[in-house]
């Protein structure tokens, strides 16, 4: 383990058992363990704010609740998991005969060991949440309910903090931060950001910004839009919303951004697209959609339309733990999260250069590569006519060296080029840096006109 | 039957028996009886008027044709059927022996139990048709034959009428009316043209100006060009040649404008194609062709280049009976061409939204749907989480809604977004009306900028 | 044969003994033969000249090259074949042991009756060729080496003429003359292009000039766009390289200029894919690659991109005699490289028409055919009612015919149209010429607005 990485096990157990909601204490104390390896700045907005069509919804925060039988035996105890409180329930002290209770009950029949996890943001209600198995056994009789919790005035909390770069232009990096113990849909984001984090830091210079969100989700993308987003619409070149990094999938796939969905790819989506083309064992690409999804909604909606995709491993739909108790560190590993941010940051370092034009030095026929030491200097038939080096590697690379010198007119650029020869980026990339090295190519920021 | 529409049935009755060729008093009679259903105005263009390449033909009248046998037996008659003569035939009374009349007769040995139409209109020629069968057992010896028809210098009439709309621009829906007895392929489209009238009459409101147009078939449509072309040429925005209404096919099908065909296709040319795709059951799609079809070739000739579609249910090549004693009303059948009509009917209401750019009123993210009633207030795995509604059609539904307010930036038409999400514009329009009603969308005449 | 054409089968008897190399005597004697055919103006650059990245090479020699064995018996000897010294070998006379001289030889081990090709030109060797059967039975002992070349200061020779034509576009055609005793990878290309000359310079009149230029490969076609590049670059509308024209393929395969693999293909790329397309039995298309190949590598270098097919009957790869001493008339036959060359003229006459824009002269409506004897006068069911031509050419025609007139809208070309149709080039050549006489249609040089 690198020493300037933080450890992401000890990071996720004292994550874990923190009831987060979309407001309220939960969210606020998950920022101040996460201020160790993020220099984070927690923004706040009082309730009643209104946000487009939206409003900042009151704190809501859970002190217990518990359902004792008509026997008195407590059967349901937040203090043994959070999940069992409906979120964002209502306070409710009452007796209540199970025919009544039943419809403040959630399970899943078809997974009927696990608790669901379920919100009621913004109509007001109270609720247990319980394993099917066990609701099938509730006994006839009265229900001493008890959900002690608070809905009132106080703030939405956010935070940020931002890696400087060489320009102003930023790629934004999200994930939220509101469901209370759940560990691939919820902590596998923020764990990935840290870590992601830490490796663009390390860099020796960075071209862009990188500008880091922490919000709860939906309302919280919505609040920031509303709040910030004017500063930061001219800015943004790309972004990436975190969700879901763990799990068993051998592949991070991105989701497009609308930009590409309405067929203005962003720069970034093209780069997606590409390596999950061309380097298919690390990456895949998902469609946009507006149904489904994190923030990239909200990002994405149209009258903002940034640029911004999501990146997963294990997505909705892709695992029957979603949104119930089983969603454990043991279902996500932190290897799988660390796995994820490792190949977003190989990801980020080829969107720093993808974008440059590459221009021969040389005016007419092709370069005498020979006495450079980048061609045979003897040919004859069946030799290896395309390289000293005698090995399969060594022809493949010098083909894709006289393909990119073939179209390194100035008005292409490395990704234009992998599209065009279908090569992986990269390969190609060190082949960029030694003909650049050898006086062979310029890298350009404006095409040749 | 709507009180208000025409019995088809009863009119084609009495249009059938008459005696039509592309001039004389046979479409003028024609003309009489559709006036009862239609305003039309008749116009005459003088033979020997020069329209364009062509020259507008003499007038051509039956009075009747007759072929007795060598025995004196009349064994053609065109009191009986009035294909038996070759339509235009110059007049002929002489004496024949058979094999000097074997020139003069048409007959068709794959379907020897009918009579096929033909006609030379150009060329001066006598002749008769008859039932292969019939021909095979013609005798040997002397025929007198009797053709009684005049050939002379009169006009050329087409007719036509207006429903006015909000604009001037016109929507011009055509057929032709120059075969004697022919059900699908003549009657079917003036009658079908009747009852597409009649629809858009009762429509509250229309934006277009609907020109209705009857003509002899080819000549007709090169006559109206040179008449009147000019006067329309830029306020037509679209129109269907309306043939071959009837038969047992079960698709309407268009057949594309050339400007379709040249990569220049109009907006019902679009139209066509979506609902051929998206609402395959009730349409379907031809390329345009300059080789076959009827007037959609002259409106669609290079110097014209009308947006003029064709529609048919089964056409040329899809029945025997084409250019038959068969094609009648039993083979056509009324109801056919009457579902045809309903059908193009519809297209036209679509065609009359289908160019409106939508346009989301939420500034910022996506609009609070729960407090309207159109997104559930709770949420948990397995739940129907895309709508209150827990059928299978509210879930699709929301979908549609939630794909269309993503893509409703100002820069699409109902069409644009039809066709990127791949779901039936019929779908689509109820759900465009209730975004409308709730203030979430404007539809807009130009696109953002 | 015609008289007016040269008898190629003497012509390649004299050129083949001749070693050639990309400088010295060799190439200079062969074009004093083909001086004989063509009227060649001679070129020299002299040795040093910097052209690009390159230098133009010191001349090359060969007196005689021999290797005794041990026991002194010549077992190489360039007087039974040039290919037996390593071409531009440096002289060396001198006692050398088996195993020092193993480094000096090439063989093949997969084809070990043929003497290999090999070359050094940038790096100074000396060495032999032999078969490697030959090779596998050489006796240890003391060799005495003797290669009697020179390389000396001289110049760099290259040939061209011109055939004059009503512009002052060119066509270039070009050819290589380095290769010392080989026939399909060498001579084939030069003959080839003595009977395209002759071929072209009999049409009676031309609108393109034709250059013509016979280089040693690379070197020579980079000296001559340093040369006179510039001279030509502006005037350059199509060429072809022509290499391996002979061989056993059916086929002669263009293969594309850079200019259509990066996306702006030149008129004669889009030419080559039409009739690859469209005249498959004659004509197929290979994509522009800039690993592999002859001159067009240097003609489309990015830095000048000049619109240069290559066209082959038979390939590198596709032989395995190639750069060996099977190489000869025997594989390549004289026959083929003479189709070839003929359907290479006929890909340069469709050239030199295939971008005129066909405009129809009628107005409105189509043209009366029938009075033109066009179109069939008489119309009736199952009759043949596209032609009066009853046979199915006719049919055929006479659509290709309707389809070119509906096209004609001054707006599309022949190839335009060949594409827009999928219809045979050479099939609507006969048929443009015949409406253009009727006066249907005219033809311009510039598209209508």
């Amino acid at each position: 383990m690198d020493a300037a990485l933080t450890d992401l096990e000890p990071l996720f157990d004292e994550l874990f058992p923190i009831c987060r909601s979309i407001t309220g204490p939960g969210i606020r104390s998950s920022f101040d363990i996460l201020k160790r390896s993020l220099p984070l700045q927690v923004v706040e907005v009082p309730t009643g704010t209104k946000v487009f069509d939206w409003t900042v919804p009151p704190e809501w925060s859970l002190t217990r609740a518990t359902l004792p039988d008509p026997d008195g035996e407590v059967i349901l105890d937040t203090d043994d998991s959070n999940l069992h409180v409906l979120n964002f329930s209502i306070p409710f002290e009452g007796e209540v005969e199970l025919d009544a209770l039943q419809a403040h009950i959630h399970s899943i029949p078809e997974i009927d060991d696990a608790v669901p996890y379920v919100t009621s943001y913004y109509q007001r209600r109270w609720g247990f949440c319980m394993a099917h198995r066990q609701r099938l056994a509730l006994k006839q009789g009265t229900y001493k309910v008890s959900i002690d919790t608070t809905i009132r005035e106080g703030s939405l909390a956010y935070a940020k903090c931002d890696l400087p770069g060489e320009t102003e232009d930023v790629v934004l990096i999200t994930s939220y931060l509101c469901h209370p113990s759940l560990a691939n849909n919820e902590l596998s984001g923020p764990l990935g950001l840290v870590r992601l984090y830490e490796r663009l830091k390390a860099m020796p210079k960075r071209r862009y910004t990188y500008r880091f969100l922490l919000i709860p989700e939906t309302i919280g993308s919505i609040t920031f839009l509303a709040n910030e987003g004017k500063d930061l619409e001219d800015r943004i070149v790309g972004g990436i919303v975190l969700t879901c990094l763990g799990g068993s999938n051998t592949k991070v796939s991105f989701k497009a951004s609308r930009q590409d969905w309405v067929g203005t790819p962003s720069r970034m989506d093209r780069l997606a697209r590409e390596v999950a083309l061309l380097d298919a064992d690390t990456f895949a690409m998902r469609p946009f959609t507006p149904t489904g999804g994190s923030d990239e909604r909200q990002f994405c909606s149209p009258g903002v339309n940034w640029p911004m995709m999501q990146a997963a491993r294990t997505i909705y739909g892709e695992y029957e733990e979603y949104h119930t108790s089983r969603d454990t560190k043991a279902l996500m590993t932190i290897e799988a999260v660390e796995k994820s941010a490792d190949a977003l940051f190989r990801f980020l370092q080829l969107h720093e250069v993808s974008d440059l034009f590459l221009q021969s030095t040389i005016e007419g026929g092709e370069p005498q590569l020979g006495k450079r030491d980048l061609y045979p200097t003897i040919n004859g038939p069946m030799s290896n006519t395309m390289s000293n080096d005698a090995t399969k590697d060594g022809r493949y690379l010098l083909e894709l060296l006289l393909n990119m010198l073939s179209l390194a007119d100035g008005s292409r650029t490395l990704v234009d080029i992998a599209r065009k020869i279908e090569a992986p980026l990269l390969d190609l990339l060190p082949i960029l840096q030694s003909l650049d090295e050898k006086g062979l190519l310029n890298l350009k920021e404006t095409a040749a006109t």
